[in-house]
């Protein structure tokens, strides 16, 4: 390993470590509006969701390393408490990308980037028309985390109101994830498309998994299954029946290959294509019988 | 539009609107351990960088929804005030959900999960060795967001020591994203793995974008051109010369079409090509021509 204290590096250095190693970060399309009503649109990463209920969205509109200066954005919020928060889905990178270009205090992004202002229903800032879900915003609070270049500012949101497009929604009015298309960013120029990436792995057993540390030596000491695979096998609730074991193996018996011939080798390869396609019920009647 | 105010949804479903909406999320495997040296490890996606200097995590190991109880993370972190931080790669998927189910509180996670225990430099929890980037953290401060089943509370970290393994780094010790090959929660079950969705879109330049309202009218009002399309043209910080624009046009007159005979709508077509591979300059000529 490489091993570095915060001390030891730039903060130029520390923030690149960090902006490849936390990630991908979700993207707040965030609109303000200053005192005069002047409108500001800017894309932040350092962003998410941290709680249900109080509704709450946190993002750091962070001092510049360059230069220590402070963005439009945490000056609107700091005295108006309110900001819309748009996501950002592909369609929409570049026009982000634009907008976050440090024009004037009097330059209005929604127009340097083509896209729509959309009135919003509870507070002052507008909505971009063109997101898929604008969420509205008042400012409960702001925590600055220090005063040098690169200090963030964490904007504590309360959602006062959501609007989804019905494009994303199916019959039952779920988020249909594949057609919300959001991206987010990584290190360096990098942003990640979201649906480009996805898989599914089922939630955890609530009624606990046995866990690794409850196998059989054979199979948690194996030289096949990886880590990933170990994980599998342990969320399961209970290891299966003797019957049951006795019944997969005679199926498996009648229309492909006696088990009792195969070594563990060919077990636990066989197991990981049964956990492949997540079928892990039948990876451990084969690996125990 | 669908719209909603969060007192017209219950917890639970504002909670699946939230955890659809703002995605890709990074997730924190957070190493704990109580004051009897039980060590905890739990995942966690309300969770982001805020900061780099002083260099700021945070997350939320949130009230359950379900039964309003709460985690033993969060109970460590307030007896302790120290967490490592580590980061979620594709290989870790499984035993890092298998570590999200709640077992007792004596339960090591990190057997349950067949995962190893790595002394930390400069706080008691351990690190996660087949992770391939650790962060020990100070707890600065525990916010808490309410009180109720849903109710986050924003642990924030202070970044101690960084350890990076060797294999994602590069010659000059820059972090290579494909090798880390994170992973990030969305929605419901689904998990995103970074890397499939990577692409780079250039900073914006620092000197300011002519941006889409200072365009000529024929090119704003297109309807060829997408938003995405007028973002990436806005982004230059001058229209070519006169000069620059004759000697494109003869050049693509001596090796390829008569640009003068060419209608609006073609231009746009073969300017949308030069922009798929990112060269505005050329598309700008064309435009221009």
């Amino acid at each position: 390993m490489v091993s570095f204290e915060p001390k030891d590096l730039s903060t130029g250095k520390l923030h690149g470590y960090l902006l490849s190693a936390v990630a991908p970060r979700p993207i707040a399309f965030a609109s303000t509006m200053d005192t005069d009503g002047n409108p500001n649109l800017s894309p932040f990463s350092f962003f998410n969701v941290f709680s249900a209920n109080p509704p709450i969205l946190v993002f750091s509109p962070a001092r510049r390393v360059r230069d220590n200066s402070v963005k439009h954005t945490l000056n609107n919020v700091e005295a108006t408490k309110e900001v819309v928060i748009n996501v950002v889905n592909y369609d929409l990178v570049h026009q982000a990308s634009l907008s976050s270009t440090e024009y004037d205090k009097d330059v209005n992004e929604f127009e340097k980037a083509g896209l729509t202002m959309l009135k919003s229903d509870l507070v002052k800032p507008f909505r971009v028309a063109e997101s898929p879900v604008q969420i509205e915003c008042k400012v409960n609070e702001i925590i600055k985390l220090g005063t040098e270049g690169g200090a963030g500012n964490l904007v504590i949101c309360e959602v006062v109101k959501i609007h989804i497009t019905e494009e994303v929604l199916d019959d039952d009015q779920i988020i249909i994830q594949e057609k919300l298309d959001l991206v987010a960013r990584a290190g360096g120029d990098y942003y990640s498309r979201a649906k480009n990436g996805f898989f599914e792995v089922p939630k955890p057993l609530r009624t606990r998994g046995i866990g690794v540390d409850a196998m059989p030596d054979a199979v948690k000491n194996s030289m096949i299954f990886t880590g990933s695979d170990l994980g599998m096998l342990g969320n399961i609730e209970a290891l299966p029946t003797t019957a049951a074991i006795a019944d997969f193996a005679k199926t498996i018996g009648e229309h492909h290959a006696d088990i009792t011939e195969m070594s563990h080798r060919e077990k636990h390869k066989m197991a990981r294509n049964y956990l492949s396609y997540g079928d892990i019920d039948s990876a451990w009647k084969l690996l125990l019988s």
